[in-house]
């Protein structure tokens, strides 16, 4: 690797990134919030070709695309020539879901020579370790609830559908679709008592052949506690796979809520 | 058949049954509601013995589990020496889900020689038929999404987890789990507008495997308003293994809703 550019999002990943690669250059985005600190350049995602060249005129060999990019709106009448040679697979991607569009923008890297990289394979140390990461050790009944629930996530693998489940005394409470991991375990809070027989456990986990350096399972502090008011015990995630977010917060939440979170190689 | 014995739970299921086979023995259950008009015979579950001979003694065959139980509690200290001889399996069972409980019921029907069979096979003008039972035309559409909903319920079936799951334009939006149909539509109707890209269908079938005797999916009256304020399009049930609960008023629903409710092979 030449040189590293950060394209940035919002939140605290792009800024880990950052300080680990102190001579990146950061890119920030018209209309998406960003806690980048100085120097950065702006650019616009209706300007690819001017992204392109920005990069290469850094000197940059490898991209990160870090942090919540959200979805912009877009306007093609200020689309540079670089933007406009993306239009035939953009329209398509608009469709699809926002994966689709970031795959496009990867794809478009990729062609333009850039090596594409996820931000766990830059900052090991940010995603969920093997082991127990804080908390009590598991009871049995949580490891076959997580097995249980692992098993249910690689099922739906091939169809594109579940990062997460909630399995509780063997029986399944809860699987994560498009509406994400909060609205999952806000449903399961909401699961009558007496259809209840254990505290159970969610367990994320990318699907098989998610690119990691788009969409990457992510927990913190307040997967924690929303997993508390669902009365789990704990969580489970595929070490190595799932981003960290504010460890030190998320160790204090598992303090406050008792809750355990392990990293397992699923 | 030399005779059908109807073990009713709550509800118009076995009510129907019974006016189809009007000279059937008419069995129901402390501390089960019942809609069954007289003559019947009230036994407790406790004393499964009991019950095995007022069958035989009835000229009994074939039997029909037909309605909900619920849970009814159990009191040992009143057991009889048929119950007595289940209580092995019955701990187990209880520590089941409600289907485990109805399994060995059955279980113990078929032991003590009779025929068990489902409501469904009885009434067969009581499952939803092939074809487009009321409402619009599915648009393409919704049935491309009845087809990834389908197979995300067979990708689960293995599983023993969902009889229900709901895609909007091509986005799985909801996956039954223990909670039910209703709570899977509560969950979808939660959805933010700005997640959503289209109608989307929900689909019910059976897990392959389940035995129909016990716990067939149904929809009717409610599932199709609740599946309106989820904002679908419509239901696509699995022909001649999804009960019509209400007929009449199921058609009333979708004429006021302005969904369809369609019956496909699957």
């Amino acid at each position: 690797m030449k040189r590293l550019g950060i394209l940035s999002g919002s939140g605290a990943l792009p800024v880990a990134v950052s300080a680990v690669h102190p001579d990146a250059l950061r890119i920030v985005f018209d209309d998406v919030a960003h806690e980048m600190p100085a120097p950065v350049e702006q650019h616009s995602l209706n300007k690819m070709g001017g992204i392109y060249d920005a990069l290469h005129a850094g000197g940059v060999s490898d991209i990160v695309l870090a942090g919540a990019m959200g979805r912009p709106a877009l306007n093609p009448a200020e689309f540079d020539a670089g933007m406009m040679a993306l239009a035939p697979r953009l329209l398509p991607a608009l469709q699809g879901g926002d994966d689709a569009i970031l795959r496009l923008m990867i794809a478009s890297f990729e062609e333009q020579g850039f090596v594409v990289r996820g931000a766990h394979e830059l900052l090991p140390e940010l995603t969920v370790p093997e082991g127990l990461f804080a908390g009590p050790e598991p009871s049995d009944a949580a490891l076959s609830d997580a097995k249980r629930a692992m098993d249910i996530l690689l099922a739906l693998s091939p169809l594109d559908v579940g990062q997460g489940a909630v399995v509780a005394a063997g029986l399944c409470l809860g699987v994560e679709t498009l509406q994400g991991t909060d609205a999952m375990l806000g449903f399961v809070a909401q699961t009558p008592e007496r259809l209840r027989r254990g505290k159970g456990v969610m367990v994320k986990a990318p699907k098989r052949g998610q690119d990691l350096r788009v969409d990457m399972p992510a927990v913190g502090p307040q997967t924690v506690h929303n997993a508390a008011t669902a009365g789990l015990e704990g969580i489970v995630v595929s070490a190595g796979e799932v981003l960290l977010l504010e460890a030190d917060a998320t160790r204090t939440a598992l303090d406050e809520t008792g809750l355990f979170l392990l990293g397992q190689v699923l």
